[in-house]
């Protein structure tokens, strides 16, 4: 269907920051991406906010209208939730808004605070993205749940420890020069087999930080751009959204994901595209299997083959396939709410050239993915971004 | 623009069932709706789901997913939240998914579940739909902030308490045939002025009812419609959306509501029709003087106006233009995230005659409006409903 253009992007460090407010972070993304778009407040038509536990964090629901006068304006806005998707969610309802012709210029975006809440307050917010019933009172925390899904994977296709350690090493290594990063630390394979165990099979480097941070995105319709001389580099050309079960005890397969899957081939299909154009992807790394279970479902690797991808160096920046050149939610941070608008940030910017990173894209590559999920992926996004022509 | 069809629409009583789960109350409403189209789970292309607080009141987050599942689908799934609007918008992000042609059959709507908080949780939750940093610590409670707009309104125009009672005896009266509300209890006007005092001006039955309860609606494309000779007999034929300050002490006026203006504006404009072409509404009188701002706001009566409608007995079910014939927010009840879905199911029943109080819509009457609120009005959605011609 019809393109959005991406007009500007901005986003705060990640990392932790309990004195700041959400409102405070959301203003400095949104304004960044404002000004690097060029335009102004009264010049957004709507707001989508993506948020996970703001309830809990901040005692605040509608936040919507807050996140629009952060802005400094009072557009009509909403706030999508979807766990950890919920910017990817925001970013793709915000395309729909472009496509019907009733918005010209959409922010979309989200923002996360969670380290106020402690560590085992943000685990029992975080626990919140799982089924309360079903899962939760069974005792499974996000670790165990995603440890679970390694497991399978390991029984199902192969694989050690040693290779989601690749993982971890490459995406440390990926956000060494992104000042943006919540963890820019270098740490080796050892490091990663080492360190403490979380939940077998996983290690403390086998996961991503609790991050605060917000991340923004600027929309414009194609009509607007032709009007206003809108010089955009990069387009939202494609968008998906698959669902699944909540609970992994009713999944037919823990070791594939149907959501990314269905998401992807949507994606793809909108922007008429094959898997094989895709030459560069961030996606949803919150634990080091999460990559691998990504990348098979949005079918840049067969299923078996991408768990070896980073030991080999296929997904390293030297790589055919640089994934998660941003560091990942693993190094980079995952401000849940701010995490799918900070991935397209970041494809954006590595298609523009303007990213640290962006030595590592070769001048062939015009297309890359940003891959959002939601829950032990009971919610995933996957928006396709080309240069545009 | 293009028109979405109401296919089915279902929901649960509203009341106090602090016994039951939001998953199974919205099962209840959803599966109804999907019954009342003809209609299987595996029809569904997405679902888009308003709850305001059920990451507090049951320990949820995500429940999009959930929301599919109790329908027996894993469709993609988002929830939407905007406080008391959050199904008001759910309803208008579905009607942009089967406008862009991306899906066919759609259920939006929405859950709340607040009785199981107790009064004092129920209380704390509702004030996160108001500035938790500006409002809240103020000590401002909805019913507070409510009252600071009538006595604001009584200044500017005009009004007493006396003008509000005859709402809320319009409202209970409405309710008394609507076996799905949550108060079938007729009053007077000396019941509503003798009543308890909550916060001047208002006594307790200028107020709501916290409620528990689910609606869904089934939205159909034109085209879906067409192929599958799908028999629809109202359409949703305008949307719109419109956003203030969160706070009360940022607005320029505390007698008016932009959001509800701006909103209305956009959804007249979308159908092609003007304010007097409505013959019915649904608007969100979550306290006595919320109807009349709504009236107002929408362009149904004039600034100071809308105050003696119901004295007059305009507004009432014998009027020129009933107002709230499922008993509203008021006698119906207000499960939050329910509320405009609920809404958008009375509009469609009335104008199909299906409604209890379907007597009370004139024959030549093929135009209704349902009004859905957030906050202090710091969100509002209008949706336009046609007799499908």
């Amino acid at each position: 269907m019809s393109k959005a253009f991406i007009g500007g992007t901005g986003m705060t460090s990640f990392g932790s920051f309990p004195d700041r407010t959400g409102r405070d972070m959301f203003a400095e993304a949104g304004l960044a991406a404002l000004d690097d778009a060029g335009l102004a407040p009264e010049d957004v038509d709507e707001v989508f906010y993506g948020n996970f536990v703001g309830t809990l964090a901040e005692n605040q629901g509608h936040q919507g209208p807050l996140a629009a006068e952060a802005l400094g304006t009072t557009a009509p806005s909403r706030r999508v939730e979807s766990a950890c998707a919920s910017s990817g969610l925001a970013i793709r309802d915000a395309v729909r808004a472009v496509r019907t012709g009733e918005s010209d210029v959409v922010v979309a975006g989200g923002m996360e605070r969670m380290s106020n809440m402690g560590t085992a307050g943000a685990t029992d917010g975080l626990a919140r993205a799982a089924d309360d019933l079903f899962e939760v009172r069974s005792g499974v925390t996000f670790p165990a749940a995603y440890a679970l899904l390694a497991r399978a994977y390991f029984a199902e296709y192969g694989g050690d420890r040693t290779d989601l350690a690749h993982i971890a090493v490459k995406n440390h290594e990926n956000a060494l020069v992104n000042d943006h990063a919540h963890l820019q630390q270098e740490i080796t394979v050892d490091d990663a087999l080492e360190a403490p165990e979380i939940a077998s099979p996983f290690g403390l480097y086998d996961a991503c930080p609790i991050s605060d941070g917000a991340a923004a995105v600027v929309l414009v319709s194609p009509a607007y751009a032709a009007e206003h001389s809108f010089d955009a580099g990069v387009a939202i050309t494609g968008s998906g959204h698959g669902g699944d079960t909540m609970g992994v005890q009713d999944r037919r397969s823990l070791a594939k994901t149907p959501a990314t899957r269905d998401a992807a081939e949507e994606a793809y299909d909108d922007a008429g595209i094959d898997p094989t154009d895709v030459g560069l992807a961030e996606v949803h790394d919150c634990f080091t299997i999460a990559e691998v279970l990504a990348l098979e479902g949005l079918g840049l690797y067969s299923h078996g083959e991408a768990i070896g991808a980073a030991r080999r160096g296929e997904t390293r920046r030297d790589g055919a396939l640089p994934v998660n050149l941003s560091g990942g939610l693993k190094a980079k941070g995952h401000p849940v709410g701010a995490t799918g608008a900070a991935q397209v940030a970041a494809i954006r910017a590595l298609l523009e050239g303007t990213h640290p990173r962006a030595d590592a894209v070769g001048d062939d590559v015009t297309v890359g993915l940003a891959h959002n999920a939601g829950g032990t992926v009971a919610s995933a996004t996957v928006h396709v971004l080309e240069v545009a022509t």
